[in-house]
C-alpha cells in the first residue's frame, strides 16, 4: 500500500468517525486540548478531512502591508496557490472579527485546488456565495469588510493558534457539526482506525437505547449486546 | 378529570401557546426572571413541555470523580435512568464550555423513556446525531470533548441555576424557537390554558395587520376586531 | 426619470450588489466602519434595501414609560405606523438582551406598511411567528420576554448607534447574509450601481477559479480573463 | 431657604450617604436600575453629587466629523464649556473601548467650570494627568488614541443611556467607590436625606456588630440597640 | 500536637507560602483546576487561609424568597452566624452581578466571629467600607444594588462551584493577591508545609537573580547556589 | 553623537511624552492600531520605553512541549538570557487566561538583565512579588498556575501580536498608566521628540485651563496664551 493510499484511508476513517470520539481518544494520550469550538459551519453537510497547511496573520499595519509588493510572494495568497490536494488550510487570524480573511474567490480557488477544508480563526467574508462552493468551511465570524482593515498574512507553514488549540503544519484535521479537532500526525492512523470502527459501534448502541435499552445494558454495552453487535457486524464490540 | 389527564392538557396548552405570551405572563405575576435565552435549539420542530426533573455539576476534580465508583449510583446516570415519561430534565452545568455533559447515548435514553426535553446549561457533544433524536433538546454551548475533562454531577433533584434562571424540581418548562420558560407549578394550568387561548387571539390579530389593520385598530383590538374575532372563533377576545 | 423610479433601480442594485462589496467601496471612501456585523438574520432568503427610518431606545424607567400616555404618540408605536413603503427602521435599543423590543405583531404591521426591512440592535420575540413574515428582519438577540422589562422608545428619526455603526435618517441601509451595510445617501447611487455591475464579475471569475484559474490570472482578471468577460457579457470588466 | 442652599444641602446629603443605600432606596419606589456598574474610579477619594448634564456620542464617521465645522458649536466642546457649577456632566459614548473621549485637557476645563464630576460610558486618556485633576471621574476604559478614530458628539442635554442606565438631564448623580447611581430630581431631597440619616445608623451598627454583636440583635436593630444609638445621638434609629 | 494547633500551623505555613505554588503543587497532584482567579482582592494587605464553609444562591424569584419566613433560618444568615473561627466563607453566587451578596454589617459580621476570610462569586456592595474591616475579602464584581433583586440563598454546607472551581465544605483556601487556590483537605498538610519552604528558597533564589545569576545557574540552582542556600538557611534546596 | 546617544535621547524623550500623544501622533502617519489597552499595569510608578524583542507562544500540547529538551534551547527561557539592556520584551500569549507565562524568577532576571520592560499578552503569576521587582511589566491577567498547562513558546524575535496590536522586533515600546503604545523604528526619534515637547506645552495648557481658561482660548492656545508659553520656556508653542 503506498503513503497516498493510506492516507486516503485515514481520510475515509476520518470523516465515518466522529469528532467527538477523536477528541476524546487524544485526551486519553494527553492532547487534553485539541478541539476547536465556537465555529460557524458555513458547509455542515461536507465532512472533513485532511492534513493542515498553515498561515499567520497580524493586526493591519502600513509597513507590513507593503512588506509583499510582489502579489505572488504574498503569504496569503502563495498559502492558497501551494494548497495541494486533500489538505486542510487552518489560519490564525487571532479570532479577528473586523474584516473578512477569506472571501468567494480565494475560497473558489481552495476548491479549485482540490483542497480539503478551510478553518479560519477570523472571519469569513460573502458567505453566502462561500454556500454555494462545494469546500468545507469554519470560521469564527462572518464580517462583510475586506482583511486590509484587519490584518496581514505574515508567515506560512509555522506553528499557529487556532481557536485555542495549537495546530502545526502535518497536524490532521478533521471536522464535522460539532467542530473541529487537531490530530498529531504520529497518532492519526490509530486514532482514524479506532474511531470509524467506534463509531459503526456507537451506531449500534444508539439504536438499541432507542428501542428500550439502559445505560446499566448498553452504556457500555453488556455481553449480550456485545455478541449481538458481533453476531450482525462479524467484529467484536471495543 | 385524572390529574395525569390535566398534565396532558396543561402540556398541549403550553405547546399551543408560546414561550413568550408565557414570560409576559409570568412577568405580572412578579416572576421577572423566568426566561432561559441564548440557547442552541437542536431540533427546532420539536415543541417541549413538562414538569422538571434537574441535575447539578460542579467543575470536575479527581476526588469528586471518585465519589460514585458505581457507575448506577453516579446522578448522571441516575438522573437519566430515573426521569419520567413527559418529564424534562434540567441541567446546571454552570454555563461550562469545556467538554459535552449529554452526547448522544445519554440524550437517546431519555427518548427511549419517553421523556420531554432536555435542557443543558453546558455543553453538548454529538450534536448531528443528537439531531437524528425525537427529542425537544437546547443547550449553550456544542463541545465535543468528553465531560471528564469538564465537570462532575453532584446532586439531583435539587434547586438548580440554568441559564441565569432558578428551577425547582417540578417546576413547568416550556420551549420553542425563542428559548425556554421556567413556571411555577402553581401557576401552570392557568398561565398554560390563558398562552393556548392567547395564542389564537395573536394569529388572528397578525392575520387582520397583515392584511391592513393599524396598530390603533388591532393591537390591543378595537370592538369592530374583537367581535370579529368572536364571530369567526365563537369566543371573547381577552 | 423620477426620483421615485430612481429609488427602485437603486434598491435593485443594491440587492443584486453584496454587502461585502459595498462595505469595501465605503472603506475606499473613508467609511470605515459601516458594517453591522453580530446578526440574526431571521429570514434570510429575503434581501433587503431602502432608506432608514431611526428609533432609540434606553433602559426602562418608571418615569419615562409614562412620558407618552396616549398610546398613539410612543415613539414605539409611532415609528410603525409612519414608516414609509421601501423604508427600512433601525432600531438602537443599545444591543438590549433583556426583552423582545420587536415581536410578531409590531414586525406584521411593518410588513402591513410594506417597509423594506428591519434591523434590531436589540431583542427580539416570537421569532418563529417573524420567521412566517415575509420581511427581511435582523437583531441582535432574541428574548421572549415583553419589552417593558427592558427598555423605552424616547427618539424616532434621530441619529442612532446600531451594532456600533452610526445610522442617520436616510441613510440606505442593505442586508445580505453576511450582514447589514449603512450607505450615506450622498454615496448609495453610485456604490449601488458598482456593487451590481462587480456581482456579474465577481461571478464570473469564481466560475473560472472553480474551473482552474489561478489567482495569479483571474484575481484581478488578466486582459485574456477580462476579454472573455466583455465577449460574454458585452460589458468591460472593472 | 433658597433654592441653591436647598442643592447644596442636598450635595452634602447624597456625599454623607452610601451609593448603595441610594440604590436600595430607589429599587423600593420601582426604580429598579438605577446603579451604574463596572467604572474606574479615577479618582476614588472625591465623592460625587450633583445635577447631570448630559451629551451622546455615536461611532464615527466622516460626514458626522463635519457637521460643526465651527469649534464652538460642536457638542463636545460645548458641553464642556456651558456645563455649571456642581453639574455633573453624563457621557453617552456607547460604551466605545477605542478612543479617549475625555483626556486631560478638557478635563481640567471641567474643573475650571467647577463641575462636581465626570461619568464616561466610554474611554479616558491622559489617566495619569487626570489623577491629578482634583475632579471626581468614573470612566469605563482607558485608551490612549484620540477620540477622532472612536465616536462623534451628535447631542447635547437629551436622554441619554450609560452604563445601561437611561440617563435624564437633571436626574441628580452621586458616586463613591460602589460606583454611580442616578436619582430622579423628584426623588432626589427625600433619598439623600434618607441616605445621610441611614449612614450614620449604618456606621453605628457595623461597629456594634465588629464588637461582637449578632445579626439577630443588631441587623436590624432590636430595641436595646435602638436605644443606644438614640441615647448617643439623640436622633431615632430608622 | 493538637489538631487546633496543627491547623494553626497548616494556616501558618498557607500563608507564608504562595498561591502560585499551592496551585503547582495540586497540578502536580491531578488537581488541575484548583486556582479562582479574576477576583477583586478588596483587602490586598491581608493573607488568608482556613477551611471552607460554603453557601449557594440562586437567581431570585419571588417563592424562593419566601422559603425562609423566618430571618434566623435564611441560609444566608444562618451561614455567618455560624461560621467558626479561622474558617473562610465561600459564596457561589453564579457570578451575579445584579446586586451584591454581601455588604458591610454581614462582612463586619463574619470578622466579629472571627472568620479567616470571605470569598464570593458574586457582587459585593459597600465596598469601601469593607476595606475598614479587618478581614481578607474576595469577590467578582461590586454592585451597589441590595440582594433582593439579585440571588437567593438555597443551600449551606453543599459541594459549591465558585469561580469556575469546585468547593467541598472542609477544603482549605488560600488567598493572596494573585488570587484564591483550592486545597483538599487531605492534601493541605503536605501542600502547606511544602510551599512555606519553598518561598524561603524562592526569596533566596529572587536575590542571587536579581544580583546577576543567570537561570542556567539559579533556576533550578545548582550545587553552588544550593549550598549557598544551605549554608545561610540549615536547610536543604529542594 | 553615537547610536547609543541616540537610543538613549530616545527612550528619555519617550519617557517625558505620553503615550496617549505617541499613539496620536502614529494615527496621522496611518499607524491607526498601536496603542496596547485593557493590561494591567503591575508597576505604574515606572515609565517603559525601548526597543522591542519579542516570543511567541501557543496553546500547550505534549509534543510541543518536548521540542526543546534542553533547557538553554528553550525559547521561553532563551529569550530573557538574551535580552539586551534596555530592550522591552513582547510576549504574545495569545491573550492566555489560564496560567501564568511569567512568574517572579523570570521576571527578576530581565531586571538583572538591565530589561527596560515587560509586556505579556496573557497571564502573570507571583504578582506581589514581581511588585517588589525595579521593572516596568504590563500583562492581561494573573494566574497562579504555572506555564505548563497553558502555553509553550515555540519563536522568539519573530512578528507577533501583542493585545490586538502587530509587533515587529526592533519596534519601540513605550508604557505609561494609559497603557503601551508600539512605534515602528523608522518613526521613533520624530515621535518621540515631538511627544516630549508637546507634553511641556500640554502641562501648560492645562494650568492655563485649571486657573480659568477656556477652551476657546487654551485648547488650541491662541496668540496670547501661545506668546506666555514661549516666554516661559524660550520655545514654541506647536
Amino acid at each position: 500500500m503506498t503513503t497516498r493510499d493510506s492516507d486516503e484511508q485515514i481520510a475515509q476513517n476520518l470523516k465515518h468517525g466522529s469528532v467527538a470520539t477523536l477528541t476524546h481518544w487524544l485526551n486519553t494520550r494527553g492532547y487534553r486540548n485539541a478541539f476547536i469550538g465556537g465555529l460557524l459551519s458555513v458547509n455542515p453537510g461536507i465532512r472533513m478531512a485532511g492534513p493542515a497547511r498553515t498561515i499567520r496573520f497580524v493586526p493591519a499595519r502600513p509597513d507590513l502591508a507593503e512588506m509583499w509588493p510582489d502579489r505572488e510572494t504574498n503569504p496569503h495568497r502563495k498559502c492558497v496557490e501551494h494548497i495541494g490536494a486533500g489538505e486542510v488550510l487552518v489560519v490564525d487570524a487571532g479570532g479577528n472579527a473586523e474584516g473578512g480573511v477569506f472571501g468567494d474567490i480565494m475560497t473558489a480557488r481552495l476548491r479549485g485546488r482540490n483542497a480539503a477544508g478551510l478553518v479560519v480563526d477570523g472571519s469569513l467574508r460573502d458567505i453566502w456565495q462561500i454556500r454555494q462552493i462545494d469546500l468545507a468551511v469554519y470560521a469564527k465570524h462572518t464580517n462583510a469588510a475586506a482583511i486590509q482593515r484587519a490584518v496581514v498574512a505574515v508567515e506560512m507553514d509555522g506553528i499557529i493558534t487556532c481557536g485555542g488549540v495549537a495546530v502545526r503544519p502535518g497536524d490532521w484535521i478533521a471536522g464535522d457539526p460539532d467542530g473541529v479537532v487537531v490530530i498529531p500526525a504520529v497518532h492519526v492512523a490509530e486514532a482514524a482506525a479506532y474511531a470509524a470502527e467506534h463509531e459503526d459501534l456507537e451506531i449500534f448502541l444508539r439504536e438499541q437505547v432507542l428501542a428500550g435499552a439502559s445505560l446499566a445494558d448498553a452504556y457500555p454495552p453488556n455481553d449480550t449486546i456485545k455478541a449481538l453487535y458481533t453476531a450482525q457486524t462479524g467484529r467484536p464490540a471495543h
